[in-house]
């Protein structure tokens, strides 16, 4: 799975081959999380994005009704290209499905985030252990206590992944994140969770919860999740996202994120 | 005029004090470029935004009708507190005025664009000399052959500046800028100006000519006027934009770009 090209990985999810998730899908590869709502909510949604930047990093944006995407990938087709979606209808996740063709409309824009398996892996080749992949297990995400600044209906607060690190990692770990970015970019937070808000580290809002080793030293990036969860606190009639952890592999190598 | 305090200078506009440029205005303190387009074009601008982010480095972008930016600034009107405005219909200047209070529509989408003043103030403060400040001048701008990927009816070149630097500077100046990407980033290009379609340094499409010497090295940065001339280029029916050399002095530490 790892050495399929991101064509591939794009065309085996239109054929709705099943996996559980794409994290370790064509290594070298920047995936995307993905966010689409009608025109009507499409400036507010994107104004939020460019209010938290971190959290949100977008790598294209589409216009309405576009269901390719040329500067991520070749013959992209967001409605058949991810392995799962959840169709959002007023705030609560009506169903998952691999494809949106049935429910694709021709106001709908798409907004392309993103993701952290690009900075996991360049941490990863530079020696850094990620505890959670060396368990097979998701990154655990926390809701911190930090409010964003709202656009139009979308508002919610922060919510980061967390990596507990060993001390001789973090300043590495920092340095190579600074420089991507487009996908979250440096930690937000390292050290004391309850300066953010989290009082429980082992009871994560999603993913799972983290082995936790002494001596190690927690650490925080803006996390993408924080824009689904933008799209539930704004009850919109329809919007639809990636299913958790199965993002669009797209065609950017994820080496040119640190020279973009 | 370096010590004013931003809110002074946006003060100052509003009572319509005339200057040359805010060039040196508020050391320390982030300007941007200004682009103004209703919001039938305004998804489409921002998606030219995001396809091309060192030329259009978003800071904030406005919802229709909304004169303040919160996050920039305290009490910013930006009907008033900027020296000049271009007011460009169908794809020419029509005007320059002081003030578009007369001509504020309620679909009006503001786009605040990170400017280079910011990190020239770095480089500045690293002991890197400006040759076109210590000249009292603007910086030459230039039109590449690097042609963009078009959004809706925003289309054209990217635009660079040029500062002649001298050898020993450029390492540095490429450091300093690189963790600045919301104020245009790393150079785009370094050396022969014919690489990027440039062939007569001393004759710029826009800006004053540079005094070149041996041995320094043309250096060339994404420039905010690549914004303005996909406006001219799109003809769409009215736009607003600073006028040259006249930006809105914002509350943002430039020492802050660095991080964020």
């Amino acid at each position: 799975m790892q050495h399929l090209s991101p064509r591939q990985a794009r065309l085996n999810a239109r054929a709705n081959q099943t996996i559980a998730t794409t994290s370790g899908m064509s290594l070298g590869y920047a995936q995307a999380n993905i966010v689409i709502v009608p025109k009507e909510y499409a400036l507010d949604f994107y104004r939020f994005c460019t209010l938290h930047p971190k959290a949100c990093p977008l790598l294209y944006v589409s216009e309405a009704g576009e269901t390719s995407a040329a500067s991520l990938g070749e013959d992209i087709d967001i409605r058949t290209d991810l392995h799962g979606y959840h169709i959002i209808r007023n705030g609560t996740a009506e169903l998952e499905s691999s494809s949106i063709a049935d429910y694709w409309q021709d106001d709908f824009v798409t907004f392309y985030i993103g993701c952290s398996f690009s900075f996991e892996e360049s941490l990863m080749s530079h020696g850094i252990n990620m505890p959670h992949i060396t368990a097979g297990q998701n990154v655990p995400m926390y809701l911190t206590d930090r409010e964003l600044t709202p656009a139009g209906v979308f508002s919610g607060h922060l919510v980061v992944s967390m990596r507990a690190l060993a001390s001789r990692d973090v300043v590495k770990a920092v340095q190579i994140t600074s420089s991507m970015h487009r996908v979250h970019g440096a930690p937000v937070h390292i050290g004391d969770p309850t300066q953010i808000g989290i009082h429980n580290l082992e009871a994560p809002e999603f993913g799972d919860p983290p082995a936790l080793t002494d001596g190690m030293l927690p650490t925080f990036w803006a996390c993408g999740v924080t824009t689904q969860q933008a799209i539930y606190n704004s009850k919109i009639p329809i919007a639809i996202t990636h299913a958790p952890g199965k993002m669009l592999v797209t065609d950017i190598v994820n080496a040119d994120l640190h020279f973009s």
